[in-house]
């Protein structure tokens, strides 16, 4: 098994400061948020235009890497289950995976999206078109 | 801007060799894989079933980090894009996003998936439950 450096390509910036303000799982109220990209990388972002349905990648750095197991949604009702197998944040690779909408993007390569469940300076890993609908 | 170590979970076991063996843009007959999970994560699958819908992150460690734009599917003919717009494997972090269904489990705690587009030895680096359909 090897390991692999990933790199930081943006932030996240969202008026969700704590966990306590997160949705449990996506969309229903997540506020809109803003995605800083790297200005090195703002070529990568050629093309963005609003109403565009994103994949977006994110490092969740509050996660617990050494988790293996969780009761689904935090319900102790509901059975351990292997955390590959849900969507906990708390897994090996603590990779977030959010599908939103570009609502807005301006000259200095700030893209405004829809609902994203994500707190405010979580690390950006990746975007990618989504290819469920546009 | 950060850096983070992400640990390889397990790898892609697959009759797909080589990058012209893999179809473009996924699903249209890709075969079947085997995913080999890390046996110190075996807990991690602790519920897996036949049939469960899931979202595979591999790390695609043939990509080309550098690239920032391309021609969308490989055309000349589509206009350069840049590649978080795209799904190109090419981009700072090569993280490939797959989503397949569960068709069996053996007790070693290899799983076999329906059509997947990656090559045979790819790391995988997470598993997620998919949130679209069951």
């Amino acid at each position: 098994m090897n390991n692999y450096e990933i790199w930081q390509i943006g932030t996240v910036f969202s008026e969700l400061q704590n966990l306590h303000d997160c949705p449990l799982q996506n969309i229903e109220h997540a506020p809109k948020a803003y995605l800083h990209i790297d200005y090195s990388l703002h070529e990568a972002l050629k093309g963005a235009k609003p109403g565009m349905k994103i994949v977006i990648l994110t490092w969740l750095d509050k996660a617990d890497r050494n988790t293996l197991v969780v009761h689904p949604r935090g319900d102790k009702r509901n059975p351990l289950t292997g955390v590959f197998l849900t969507r906990s944040p708390n897994r090996p690779n603590p990779v977030g995976l959010h599908e939103t909408t570009i609502s807005d993007i301006d000259k200095h390569g700030v893209i405004e999206v829809e609902g994203l469940e994500v707190l405010n300076g979580t690390p950006i890993i990746d975007i990618k078109i989504s290819l469920f609908g546009k």
